[in-house]
């Protein structure tokens, strides 16, 4: 039976792969595993890291960490910097689990420790120079100066050092990526020497799929690679088979003259993230028996998704099929379809699904 | 009071300003003002309409129809082509009101009239060379032998012709918006000689903010004009004081030696969509006192939004104090926030806040 609208679809066998084979790369390379739950945020995909002995999660914000908390997770990091205005959250969390944050600067540091009560941990949020969030990573002394302001706090804890090198996302092959994380691991073991009592947490999928060795890392914290993507695919650190998500929409209408076709599907659905091939933007990628460079989503609006298709592709489709679709960003598509469906047709509860306006 | 998390506010008294002018526009000009309502998605704003004698609506999806439906809106339009596979829909929905939707083929008119049990408007969707949906302006042919296959249905009668001249989005002035807006008239007034009984609708809101004249056009139904955006601004379609939402985003973190801020808002709240300005993406507008060309959020990941400041701008900025942001893509934020705040504090609804998935 087609779907009548777009409609998430997740193989959960895939997830269970790709779960087995990161926790199982995480044992050899003698790393903790505590993975970012930010892709799925699903109770029930989360549950299925226990049986691979995970007891330590990563979010992104206080209100997935509540939401995990809900479902019996004890050891939680809100992988993002500390929000000064977030005490009562933080409290609120911290008296019913293990929780740990970020931090970058002393000045939050002295904020949260007036209000908090709780007992908290801080990474202390490194930038492999990626630019994004974080101290530098050559800057000892600024990254001194904050561990001796959580020291000298009421309530916070070193938890280590978190460091997220998104700059791997830029690659376009595996040599890239490993290129890439082991810059960025090279300095890390710079790190290592002048703090080597505190543990490093290291995590972005491209890294985590790539390398088989974590150097001066003690924990990874993937979150991407439970699902993949399209996005993972074009950097190098999956194949289409391990992408455990896809698009299910319905053809609507056919344009001859342009070999492309009209699918409800468009930005409130995929989001507007998307990769350049061979110059071309690509919102989304059809999952056809041979895979075609010639077909991809070529552009998106509100409801409206265009595939530009290869001429034999475009001869294929049909008015009234759904056609089946990899998302470019599984994290972000996730989000917005708020829940998903099995191969048989049960449902799983995403968190933006389950969260109601107050 | 600062917002703790990211949260969408709504001035209704611009809201009811951008309706009022709108409204009284339609009125002058002569056409009947079918407001499409997918930009806000909310019931209590979609009420605000009513004070300006809108009776007739456009949406574009079925369950938006569904949402208004339940309402008490009995006139209502999905200006989405018609899906093959939504038969059970539409017949639940027509008869429940007054419903119109899009049409582009004699072939799905043909698998549609096969199992429809009630009565359908069809306009026929035309596209003014902008190529995303739609038959060809100029293929007289075409458009006559579909409005033939709906004269020869059981269960349609034609509505008219839609169409949608969304390359109106690529202007950069108002001058830009009139000469797009203008071309795709034109063409209509020559469909219009064609086919002298039927009504055309037109409407996206570059096209009806600018214009004074729609020329051979009956109706409109522009739906972004009720908020506006950062991106109606740059397309020449409005001030930077006729938007009526903005995000309010706490201050995380400030690093120094890029003039740079971190702020919780990410790509799951603004959406990613952007503006080029000067060549550099934005991907949200601070709301300042001087609006300033050198602050903007430079890059969005899911919950990390980095925005780019003047030095002036860097120096004001305070961590834990709340920034006011201009969405770049109104419909695409309030879709991912899910309801809105009033000035005052009051939540309203959005239909993405209120599905529940099944």
């Amino acid at each position: 039976m087609s779907s009548i609208y777009p409609t998430l679809f997740v193989d959960l066998e895939i997830v269970k792969n790709n779960i087995a084979a990161m926790a199982d790369k995480a044992r050899k390379c003698n790393v903790e595993f505590r993975p970012h739950f930010k892709t799925h945020q699903s109770k029930e995909i989360g549950r299925i890291f226990r049986e691979f002995d995970v007891s330590g999660i990563t979010v992104s914000s206080v209100k997935m960490a509540k939401y995990f908390l809900n479902d019996g997770w004890d050891d939680i990091t809100i992988a993002f910097p500390a929000n000064a205005l977030a005490i009562n959250d933080y409290d609120d969390i911290a008296s019913k689990c293990d929780l740990k944050t970020l931090v970058i600067s002393e000045e939050v540091i002295r904020k949260l420790d007036q209000d908090l009560n709780q007992e908290l941990g801080l990474y202390i949020e490194i930038d492999p120079d990626y630019g994004r969030s974080g101290l530098p990573i050559s800057n000892i002394n600024r990254i001194r100066s904050v561990l001796t302001e959580i020291h000298n706090s009421k309530h916070f804890y070193p938890a280590g050092f978190y460091c997220h090198a998104g700059h791997t996302y830029k690659s376009r092959s595996k040599e890239e990526v490993e290129e890439t994380a082991s810059a960025a691991l090279n300095k890390l073991s710079d790190l290592k020497k002048h703090f080597p009592e505190l543990p490093i947490c290291f995590g972005d999928t491209p890294s985590c799929s790539v390398l088989e060795d974590f150097g001066p890392a003690d924990q990874v914290s993937p979150g991407n690679f439970v699902f993949y993507d399209w996005m993972q695919v074009e950097i190098g650190s999956c194949t289409p088979n391990e992408i455990a998500v896809h698009m299910e929409c319905p053809v609507i209408e056919k344009f001859e003259n342009r070999n492309q076709v009209l699918i409800h599907g468009g930005a409130v659905h995929f989001s507007k993230d998307f990769v350049q091939v061979n110059g071309m933007k690509s919102f989304g990628e059809p999952r056809l028996k041979h895979l075609s460079k010639e077909t991809y989503i070529s552009s998106l609006s509100q409801e409206h998704g265009i595939i530009q298709c290869s001429p034999q592709v475009y001869k294929e489709i049909e008015i009234g099929e759904a056609i089946q679709i990899f998302p470019i960003h599984s994290c972000l598509t996730a989000d917005l379809m708020q829940s998903y469906k099995t191969l048989e047709g049960r449902v799983i509860d995403h968190l933006s699904g389950t969260e109601r306006p107050k």
